[in-house]
């Protein structure tokens, strides 16, 4: 039996996400797998680092499968390469030790939103940008960036209402900077809440617009915080999961 | 009457080209020609520097119109933006004099042909990137650059077998740039015949694989040498009009 570690890219425009839930063979996860089990001749499950939501791309994706093959990683790679659809593609493989699992091991995570600010369209970009044409306040966003990173109970940032587990996160950074008509909005954390990329997001398109002040987002983090308090749920196709951390 | 110049950024993915011809609405001249005569209320028409083929993008296509109203260039700018399909856009807009003619005037073009050539499928620029796995020698296509820039007629590199017209052209330069899996190929010249670029492309790809001999592209200069002479048409969506150049 072999552990196989594979780094994933994917345009997520034409899925509803990476993770299989019952019959729905339309998510990256399932098309992954499908993939394997055709190479294996049985059923194959895979694990992936982050649950990226429909819509949501990846550059740095981490999954890993354990196989009984006499394959090397890179026979399986290019096997994968040749099957799956021309939107998903594994861009390394290795052999792990059996303990390695993708997303319990994982350490941190870098997400990237990217914002286009233009009133000029950007045409080969518009899969991976969400296009805002009002003003906004770098500056005030920055600050507001600061006040939203640290180590805190983002339960106001959690899309699942029923989530029951423990809502305390850290996020290391969010940097925001720009060039051209672009705003790219880097978050670096340990992990991150259902949504709580996109919700962070809104919020801190909020804070850019004067819809809210500044010093307000620190009040998403009192004990009475509910959902409602924060910002709105940005679209997905900004998003971009672009790597996963893991120790030495 | 005003004379608008505007400069275009395509995804011509799903256009039957730049010209529009008789009923074919799903073209990029159909599509701007379309907004325009809803805004104007009445047919009218728009003349672009470059027919780009079907399935070709563009980053600075340019085209003029003349239209009798008050907007400025840039409220018909904003309009267009407005209108027009996502994957259309009209990145700069000016107000000209009577007799600029965006193709008549042109003094030349910049093409960019872009191949992709690691087993490791692109999946963000996947639509516009032509994939290469063969192994490629660079000095070798290099050479064979050279060799078919300059002043010649470039019949055997003319896809339109009907051609009545003279054939003779001068490419200023073919310059090709690697980067990470990435090789540019950038032609710039006073014009092109149809399929031109996808011809030099063809055949300087068969110098890069070793099917073709670096010097034999001489003899495709040659009174006698005919389209099957030269190297195949490479598809149209690794193709780019990036910039038309006209005198100050």
């Amino acid at each position: 039996m072999k552990n196989f570690c594979f780094t994933l890219q994917y345009d997520g425009t034409r899925y509803n996400g990476w993770q299989r839930a019952g019959n729905t063979s339309n998510t990256i996860q399932g098309k992954v797998e499908g993939v394997l089990s055709q190479m294996m001749e049985h059923a194959v499950e895979v694990h992936g680092a982050g649950r990226t939501d429909a819509g949501v791309h990846a550059k740095g994706q981490v999954m890993h499968t354990k196989l009984n093959t006499k394959m090397t990683a890179k026979e399986v790679q290019a096997y994968l390469n040749r099957y799956l659809p021309q939107d998903i593609a594994v861009v390394s493989a290795k052999e792990m030790d059996d303990r390695f699992h993708a997303r319990l091991q994982a350490t941190g995570k870098r997400y990237v939103y990217r914002v286009w600010t233009s009133d000029v369209p950007n045409v080969f970009s518009r899969k991976y940008m969400y296009t805002v044409t009002e003003p906004l306040d770098l500056e005030k966003m920055q600050q507001a960036a600061v006040l939203l990173s640290g180590t805190h109970d983002y339960r106001a940032f959690c899309g699942n209402s029923r989530m029951k587990k423990g809502t305390t996160r850290t996020v290391d950074s969010i940097e925001i900077t720009h060039k051209g008509g672009e705003l790219r909005f880097v978050f670096t954390g340990n992990g991150f809440l259902q949504y709580m990329v996109r919700i962070l997001m809104g919020t801190l398109l909020e804070v850019g617009t004067g819809k809210r002040k500044v010093l307000d987002v620190q009040n998403l983090f009192k004990a009475d915080a509910v959902r409602a308090d924060a910002g709105y749920t940005v679209p997905p196709h900004g998003l971009i999961l672009d790597e996963v951390f893991y120790e030495k």
